[in-house]
């Protein structure tokens, strides 16, 4: 059986691989410490399209046009692609859909929509369903500025808890043919509401819920955190990673100690390019993990980690009412498989 | 083997039910032709909240509790919801599983969300997998047209091709769990478009998908519409259907004959109640096909239905850009259990 439950909602996953990923980023990502782990990097934040929701789509098609180069596929080899963004009606997903017509089943979690895409394709690969699952996310940091807070004209002042919607976008093949990373185990994440109310703190709202799912994750396999290289974060930033760390330890007697990390820290270099609380948007921990820890785990440098991305559940219509901001993570495993395993 | 693969997204599954379902309505769709067949009409489009958003969170919220009253389930036999809608960043489904927590998929695909939801949830039940799915759709008329259009409070004119959101929630228990109704079949859609840019005739951007999945899904399985007794679009409407019966014949010359139906033209008195085209939005087909189609089939009027839910991929953003409206369809295929079977 490829597929075994443990706890309420983690699966042992058998059969399902990682191939190949790619990671394309806008010129401030490209100028972090990351720079060296993404397969493009763009000079600027795509002004030659002629709108920044057009550049969205274009990060995206072309991180798509890379993973599918490095795997020696084409479009046709692809059973399904699994998707989301942070745009109204996913039209980054989707209107970028239109130009390969493979079929398509877009997913919203927001900032953890690229591990629910993850965790979905891991549900459904194999076992007489689709073989091979094409999993992406983006996001752009001027179209999400413009839909969720401020157009940048207007030169406002950010907070210090605020996060930065990374330009980047990221890919991974998923498929049942054998490769050296597979897809160890995953938990299905659940809404949380602690009752946060600041859009520019997203980080206490996403904290419960990635410590909710971490620590489910970890008891329903039987591991500590020992048994990972890292457990990373998606975009709590900074301040999201204290509070996890103290969440856990307070609320839930789990230590994640030195390993806990996040894309969205790890993204900048927070203190000389100003962001923050650090990076966030589904395509930070999307293009870190297709960039970074896809590599790392490939060259042997990790062996296994465990990747929650965490979202932040609000509209600007639901802030403007004055309702509270959720928060969901979803949580994959990916290991390196030694030789003679 | 619970899933067999038939042509390039078509998929035969096994072992899947469809247990209970419920549908609750607003008062003008209670006024309707199908009026007997909803769990529950609302008096108003609920007033008593403070936003029409958050009445369309009660409607979902009262379609869920329902359908876990008749199956006599608790949220906690429920291994995963899969849901979607169509407010910006999925607030609908996503504020409304703050209140049961339980492990969540955020789905997207428009008005095609709930079949999208069923799709997902048949091939990730069983093998291991949850044994136990909610499937979620909900839409309010008056939240959606303040996203999508005007105010009401503006009354404009509706143009003769404008389609009517519903204000209609419907749940499906999907579970592994034998019942007398059978998930047999599923098309994952693909993302077309055809060029349409009026979002004031959905039917014409939805057709073309919508066309494509049914077409796609009688060749993949062998079939032609006499094997079912319905083939149901979501929200074609009064135009779509039509459209889409000329789209068939003369673009694949396949004949949808008198089986072609479409949840929109069925959920009002067209002329009557002025609702041009019919009606639209997730909730459409959620709420047709869990009060009408599915009591049909457990009554045995009906033996085998393809449900083909239609979405119009665009937000008011893309519409403004000068943008195309694609659509998308997704396609499944419940077929009633005979006694010896």
């Amino acid at each position: 059986m490829a597929v075994q439950r443990s706890g309420e909602s983690s699966y042992q996953i058998e059969g399902v691989y990682l191939g190949q990923t790619a990671a394309v980023v806008g010129p401030k990502e490209g100028e972090g410490p990351l720079a060296d782990w993404f397969d493009r990097i763009w000079p600027d934040e795509g002004t030659r399209y002629p709108s920044y929701e057009k550049a969205e789509q274009a990060l995206l098609s072309e991180a798509e046009s890379i993973a599918l180069d490095k795997s020696n596929m084409t479009w046709s080899d692809v059973d399904v692609v699994v998707g989301g963004d942070l745009l109204d009606q996913l039209i980054t997903t989707n209107f970028d859909a239109r130009s390969h017509s493979r079929p398509m089943l877009g997913v919203f979690s927001a900032c953890a929509s690229f591990t629910e895409g993850l965790a979905l394709a891991s549900l459904i690969l194999g076992q007489g369903g689709p073989s091979t699952a094409l999993v992406t996310a983006a996001s752009h940091h001027l179209s999400a500025e413009r839909q969720f807070r401020f157009p940048l004209e207007l030169g406002y002042q950010r907070s210090p808890t605020a996060s930065w919607t990374a330009t980047a976008s990221g890919v991974a093949v998923l498929s049942t043919r054998r490769s050296d990373l597979r897809i160890d185990s995953l938990t299905i994440g659940r809404v949380l509401d602690w009752g946060s109310h600041d859009p520019n703190d997203m980080a206490s709202a996403m904290a419960p819920a990635a410590v909710d799912t971490m620590v489910r994750h970890l008891e329903a396999m039987g591991e500590t955190q020992a048994h990972y290289d890292a457990i990373v974060t998606g975009d709590l930033g900074r301040f999201g990673l204290t509070l996890a760390q103290h969440l856990a330890a307070e609320e839930y007697h789990v230590s994640l100690g030195e390993k806990l990390q996040d894309c969205g820290e790890m993204l900048y270099d927070i203190q000389q390019q100003d962001v923050h609380n650090g990076g966030s948007g589904p395509g930070c921990s999307a293009g870190v993990f297709s960039g970074y820890f896809a590599e790392n785990l490939r060259s042997g440098r990790l062996h296994r980690i465990l990747l929650v991305a965490t979202g932040a559940l609000f509209s600007p219509k639901s802030y403007q009412q004055g309702e509270s901001i959720p928060g969901i993570a979803h949580a994959i495993a990916i290991t390196r498989q030694e030789e003679g395993q």
